[in-house]
């Protein structure tokens, strides 16, 4: 049994490695990404689309090229345990998700999806067992047509000083950058230390 | 000259792996996390915020354990060339910028953030050279304390199996999925084949 290129046990040694964790929905992920990278259609490259930001993009940004600096990995927040593999220019793909109809012969995996059980429920052992067990079974693939231009990342534009922060800014965001316009996530910033 | 625990070339070689290619901002992006780790306050565990989303979360993802898909890296769109990393239950951290204040000693870097040349244009060895010899000094520090409840991901809440697609998906979205109500990147999208 393998996941893509990997062993099994050497995929969960990557995944504990940049994940940090043994997150079953990473295990999945594993087997998704595997599905699809097994179906693709014809063509050179591909970019992926991942439907949560929830463990999925990390099984694709270990087991293909795509990662989220890069840009070939874009993420939707639909709340769907789903990835789509597509061919950058014609956008034709596949989609492979965990299908809720095929939950029912792994009881332990459906009641940690459909959070049946509280987290202190939960077998951990029987749960990765079963997700190993079960592998593609608890997958279904579609053939899909991605309109990309709704999930790439923009281009940046050009490039301007803030007048309030001093940092460089994408000026198609207006006469000062995001953060500078009120979103800023800081309370406090104060200048500590200047490397020279 | 050391990137975190890697020698620059063994930094170089993780980039490449991981990221496809020798971006510069993904090489500055290193000495970037590189300061930030330096400069940590006393605690134990640390969420990052990346300001950008392009190249910088990879250097964020090689070099510490944050990720997407753990959560523990958010990323807000502010198109600025920066890092925080802040203890996960203070908030209080550093945020590490490329200063454009100290553009000037390095003009082919310059001319390559502010976009002042274009692609063809640039040299991308002098580019990588400058990098690679300017480190730090084209960086600067501040203290933050950061509003984390603005930058994480939103729990997933309830889940419900929604009566349009019959995927699983976060019930706080509404009476269907995401996807459902009118989102969806899909164009076409049919079954082709079921993992028995």
């Amino acid at each position: 049994m393998n996941i893509c290129t990997y062993s099994y046990e050497e995929y969960l040694h990557l995944v504990k490695s940049f994940h940090g964790n043994l997150a079953p929905g990473l295990i999945i992920g594993g087997f998704i990404v595997d599905l699809a990278m097994k179906n693709l259609p014809e063509g050179e490259l591909f970019d992926a689309v991942c439907e949560t930001p929830v463990c999925l993009p990390d099984a694709v940004q270990i087991l293909t090229p795509c990662t989220i600096g890069n840009g070939w990995l874009s993420i939707v927040n639909f709340g769907r345990f789903a990835v789509t593999l597509y061919e950058k220019y014609s956008g034709k793909g596949v989609r492979v998700y965990l299908d809720t109809e095929k939950l029912n012969d792994w009881p332990e995996v459906r009641d940690w999806y459909l959070k049946k059980k509280k987290k202190n429920e939960q077998d951990p052992e029987v749960l990765l067992a079963q997700i190993k067990k079960a592998g593609h079974k608890l997958l279904s693939i579609q053939k899909v047509h991605v309109d990309f231009e709704k999930v790439r990342r923009r281009k940046m534009g050009p490039v301007g000083i803030c007048p309030v922060c001093g940092e460089a800014y994408p000026l198609k965001d207006g006469a000062s950058c995001r953060n500078c316009q009120g979103e800023t996530p800081y309370i406090e910033i104060s200048k500590i230390k200047t490397a020279k």
